[in-house]
């Protein structure tokens, strides 16, 4: 496993302050009580020390790179320097300034130093590098892959995606992609795209084996760290893939900015991503009545347009925080929140968790899962409205990997009012509950409580369908 | 002209409150100093305003659309009231919920509603309109535009650019236009990119009459108002163009979101911009292993990811402080400014502002010039170690533009410590001075003052190059 599960005897990290932990949001069935946020896996709340490195940042942000002034010179300083931030968090392989790795370990060519692009989120950088392929790339992503790492990829005509059944353990998953890769026709550069950890079923997958069996086969990979960077640390050197991938918004820094990180080489053999000032180094017209430009070679290549200098300081703020909290506590603490809920969960026949690589499988906090005779949304909207908690139900951008789980053809969901899913029947939707550094004890033995008593007594509320969401009608 | 010059007896706005305006930096000559931020044109500061309703919001941050609980549904309304206030604020053709607008005004095929769809930047906005045009479409763009609207439109194989000679008055802009249209061989669409104001020598661009010509010739035009709208009230309706795009951290709202609006036909024609969760509607694995997806056809399609809702929010929270502060009044205060300022200017001989369509052009407070006897380079690294002010030097991501003005071949600069242009030499840079709703009298007054005593004068401390950057190096 690329990341190990947690020896119990580590020390325990307190909850870290997050924005948002002392919000009051109103019940329908009268009062109002702390909200719980457990949809770390869509959005996390801002850590605390993230908005106040933000907040005194603010009054001196300037414009970036050719400005003159204190204030330029300070934000182009920070917004470099948050680049350096998290390349050190990412454990990047870069050496002095030109970026050249020593070594030419991993397979498919050269490996040259890496590189820390700002995108937008994991989704930008994904499709970043999906413009980024060399000609005539194969890819290869297994089918239980969120949106964001599953779609990107036809996007150049000249590129060809191999789709991977789902596996159900990590080494049919090796296998799989090693099968694959040793029986695909002579094309071009291989590559395989592999989420960290499964923003459905919290699972971790065995990125390091995969790697390995990238490299072995020539192909390079990937990292879809989006769902693995906030709970556990990530080292590009350590796991051995080309690229990593994640987002700010779920790493406690929600202001607009991803990272990609890697090897330069393709991504400087490239047309820039954008075109547009910053990325273009000259520009000037020619006889012919045309226009000449030369792009940079650096990461700016790919960052056209005036950076999010506030965004990318955040993402860095971010990394410095947790680093500093210390990952081996986190992960302890998130352990001990993962087993009290699988416990309470285990508890309520009803419920069934969705996995794919089974019961023992190592993941970080975020599970799904399916109420016996409750519709997803009915139930999700019963914990919002009756507990001041809240997840998220459907398919969670990652549409044929829960099918796969509930066994459903894809089919819409019915309105959410009424049961959906009788004894026997399948649910067409799941319902997501996920965590991180900032959720308290008390919000997972809410969660725990609410989801035993909605099974046994029943909403207290009637709820219906209203522009598109569920909501509570009337008391029951 | 689009945007009209201002009568002198509309009322006077005072500069409204921004961050950074209590921000001391310390002087070379010794000493601390206000912070004179005259880079508006590449980042303006955050307006209070706007820092503090993100400020109240954060706590409030939340997962957007399929989150079921309070804060998620909070935060959706949040970010979809956004681009609502962000339509009011550009006059939008939206009409009801389905984006059908009345009328068939307009050449180039039939009107439909506008949609507003969350960008990073003006650079990616109008990359994402470069990626979404039909098949053999042919642009038009003048070579004085910003790289950001020059440069994306050779992106895909199939469309022609048609590039424009600098006009150097707006009815030639004008004439110009209609002839190459008028010329053009039967291809496909066309499209006309212009910018609303220049980001070099802040003239306003005939607008108005530029759309009236595109559609004229059954084109389609975009305008680029990334240094209008900051300044100016933009109405994609009066105005009559079909796309208009702008960036949040020239207006006010530095959180790493822009804006596209309007037509929504090609824009829903087209590919996603990026293939992702959002974007996508149902996903499935085919029976061949393929993956078939079915897309949004509303904003979403071209907004795959989470989306930024801080940086939404920004934007829509600097129209309402905009449009609440009222635009004539923040017009007459700009104007009284740019007076001063070219009045301070004019006494100075050495001092050459640049100008594409002479001396009586109305313009934002953007403004560029050359001094006789200095390298751009030293003189505004002079302006800010000795006077703390923050100006801008270089080409100003308009390459062509700023050559055609200076006369000047595209050459390096040279090291910035020496006097580069003597008497009769040509500059190879510029220094660019640009302000806005924010800047206090003082901060224009002390930048007068300072061009003064530099010429007359000289600068107090010898400077040379280090990392790039023009610094001072010794007491002179």
């Amino acid at each position: 496993m690329p990341v190990s599960a947690v020896a119990a005897d580590r020390s325990v990290c307190a909850p870290l302050p997050v924005l948002g932990r002392d919000v009051r949001v109103p019940l329908v069935t009268g009062g109002e009580v702390d909200y719980a946020a457990l949809d770390y896996a869509a959005s996390a709340p801002a850590l605390q020390r993230v908005w106040d490195d933000v907040a005194a940042y603010a009054p001196y942000y300037g414009s970036v790179h050719r400005g003159a002034g204190y204030l330029s010179q300070l934000s182009t300083d920070l917004f470099e320097n948050s680049r350096a931030t998290i390349a050190a968090f990412l454990g990047c392989r870069i050496e002095g300034g030109r970026g050249e790795a020593p070594s030419g370990k991993g397979g498919g060519g050269r490996r040259e130093g890496d590189q820390v692009v700002f995108t937008r989120s994991t989704t930008d950088s994904l499709n970043l590098l999906a413009s980024a392929l060399p000609d005539r790339t194969r890819v290869f992503v297994f089918e239980t892959e969120h949106h964001a790492s599953l779609l990107p990829w036809e996007r150049r005509p000249d590129t060809a995606v191999t789709y991977l059944n789902a596996p159900r353990t990590p080494q049919q998953a090796v296998d799989t992609l090693e099968q694959a890769l040793a029986a695909r026709d002579p094309y071009g550069p291989a590559l395989v795209c592999v989420t960290g950890a499964s923003n459905v079923t919290g699972e971790l997958w065995p990125v390091k084996e995969l790697a390995a069996a990238a490299h072995a086969h020539g192909a390079r990979i990937v990292l879809d760290a989006a769902q693995l960077a906030p709970h556990h640390p990530v080292d590009i050197t350590e796991l051995d893939v080309d690229w990593v991938a994640f987002s700010g918004h779920k790493l406690y820094a929600p202001f607009g900015a991803g990272v990609l990180a890697g090897r330069a080489d393709w991504l400087q053999a490239a047309e820039p991503y954008l075109a547009g000032g910053g990325a273009s180094r000259t520009v000037a017209r020619r006889t012919d009545g045309g226009v000449d430009v030369e792009w940079h070679t650096t990461a700016a290549r790919h960052e056209a347009g005036s950076p999010n200098v506030i965004g990318a300081y955040a993402i860095a703020a971010a990394c410095q925080a947790l680093t500093e909290a210390g990952f081996d506590g986190l992960v302890a603490r998130e352990q001990q929140l993962i087993t009290r809920l699988r416990e309470g969960l285990a508890e309520v026949p009803e419920v069934r968790v969705l996995s794919l690589f089974g019961e023992d499988a190592a993941r970080v906090g975020v599970l799904s899962f399916v109420v016996e005779g409750w519709n997803s949304s009915h139930f999700a909207a019963a914990l919002s409205a009756e507990y001041g908690i809240g997840v998220r139900d459907g398919l969670f951008c990652a549409h044929p990997l829960v099918r796969t789980l509930l066994g459903s053809a894809p089919e819409e969901p019915g309105e959410c009012g009424a049961p959906e899913a009788a004894p026997g029947e399948k649910s067409l939707n799941a319902i997501r509950v996920s965590f991180g550094a900032g959720t308290p004890d008390e919000h997972v033995e809410r969660f725990v409580r609410a989801v035993g008593e909605l099974v046994a007594d029943g909403a207290r509320w009637k709820y219906g369908t209203q522009d598109g969401r569920c909501v509570p009608l009337r008391f029951a």
